[in-house]
């Protein structure tokens, strides 16, 4: 089951450098991660934008609620989660 | 390179049931076939709206205003386009 | 699986009488028979407007997206779906 | 009389860890306690976001604001009430 | 109970002129008939605008929803209904 | 002369406890003050918002502006300010 | 008294050529006798849009209400009306 | 005098095919004129959008407003004009 | 030439009152030299809010960016500038 | 291959005065750097905001997004591109 997800990240200003060079690097790993198991199909820069659209394919919604709040970034970061089926034009 | 498209399309009432009928086939038969030329790479029904989000790789903007436009249901929909780049978590 | 559904319906000033009759019939006996069923698990109207919440259990997307799309009033609606997942403070 | 709320909560980055749990703790148990009671008639976690649509059973709007205005996160969180009426298609 | 109401209204370009003028007339005498029985306690035009604010005491939200959705010009309206608490600062 | 004002109120994070209750205590006795003068003649909470709708009469827009920009909590809120006239149903 | 109005026009597509210039010629001798009468006090057309930023002064709102909802294009416009005050840095 | 204008235009349904060739053949000599002028410096299509980001120079206001409200599609679109000024990194 | 400009203030909360109070001060100075110049032709307060319409007659562009970025309260302001041109109905 | 970019720029109140100056003088440089090059073909203020309109011809998505990202306020500003293609009226 497929779903659309746009994330909007906006790090606090007061965050201190280090810190947010570890949060990102922790994002980086996990999302490689998920990846490499086939369950974040797609993951794509939106140009001139800290944000991305990417593509999940989970079991479940509550599946892909545990994979988004377990995101390192998750806590400075808005997420718009589209539900997608099948389109009757996909070949 | 990538673009993520989000169509929204809204038939007027007025339009006879087999003029939307017909715009609706050649509209499928035009998607299909960038389907299989690699240009329109993915196509996803946004469950209860009819709209969908689009994945098109093409060479340049030229050639995806050229696509979009000769979309038969061109004139009936709202195209959000999204450029999309490399991203750095990307395996 | 659980999804709330804001369904906003607008009937265009043009549709006869005896249409928009006929079609809100068929969707009153269509809502019924998926209530009965126990997929669509809660209906609300929103006082002051032509409007509903609607809650779903479905097993998927694809199968939400087919309950929606034969609506009969449908096409004079807009629907917001809103993925819900199990919440931790929920008894 | 029922009633949808959609809550949407934000805590401040400047807010200390151990404020934070323990103000969450608090919410989780008034929500539970509240669900017991039958007044809190549903809650769904949005997945993606840190929001939540609950359904409320209350005997008048007097009633909600207590409610609502009780809850720790209440500070912290923005509330969309939508009055809810019976659906003339409901079962 | 209270609610505030605002209502926001536009009659179609294609209505004839009499069947405006009947609808405007059995709006105006329902909406009179209603503040003598002492439901729709406030009613204000918002300068400019084809809307108003609307203030109605009623026992419950099923209450509010029939007289709104009986109000003659309800099909062409547009209805934000908030509602209202005792404020701890009203005398 | 009537208004309808919308008062959306947000205090800072930052604002310490003392502070706040401080700034309450005297919005309460100046809306109060103007209330027994009839000059505030509507004061209603939104429920599950930290807001109000006011009705105010007053002999100008002077006089309304100097009303609310001597409220206590003025700094902290945004108001929407709403001409009335009288409406041609009203009784 | 003063308030700012912007006004925005739009004129249905079904309305015939010689109603709409009809319109229009009311609207401008109706306009050029309030400015003569120093109630209009400034007008100005908003550049590429069929809008204007209109200034009065008026006794009360119902006066400006009176004012406005006798424009010959009332029905075809929106107006967004701002009660202005004296600004404590106006010379 | 420089300014940079987005056009959106919007089409009727109703309008038939051929009244619609004629306004576009016009636009079309009408904004190559304006080219050939130096007046309208720069025209770029919005990719998949019947829109386009067009700069203008001009002596003042005035000379702009003439030139937007003479173009063949002015009743169907709708213009946002952004004043613009040297910007102190340009070389 | 002319401009409408709507200015909204926000100063931080963070700004000792001393700070804000001298800037307001310059603010006034600066506005009330221009005023008596003739180029900052119109000043009013909007209702309720920290926020005013000001009337600029300027000789361009580039004239206006430097009148605005250069008010003391530039840096805690939000303006939007829509130009105007000669209304036809203007006596 | 064309694209316009609106940038927004907000520093943040706390930065200091001399780090905000650097960034400043670096952006600058940045920008003229570009310029010279042949990429950044447009760069114009917005009369009134902190925002500019910049035009660019890049080889692809991926150029865009180096360009932007290394911008020295990046972190402060918000970007909306619009991807450019050939209109079929421009000479």
């Amino acid at each position: 089951m497929l779903f659309m997800v746009r994330m909007d990240v906006e790090l606090p200003f007061e965050m201190p450098a280090n810190v947010a060079a570890d949060v990102i690097a922790r994002e980086k790993a996990y999302a490689q991660d998920l990846q490499r198991q086939g369950i974040w199909k797609g993951l794509w820069r939106i140009v001139g934008e800290y944000a991305n659209f990417s593509l999940f394919e989970v079991q479940d919604n509550n599946q892909l609620q545990d994979i988004l709040q377990n995101l390192p970034l998750y806590p400075y970061m808005k997420c718009q989660v589209t539900p997608l089926a099948t389109h009757p034009s996909a070949v």
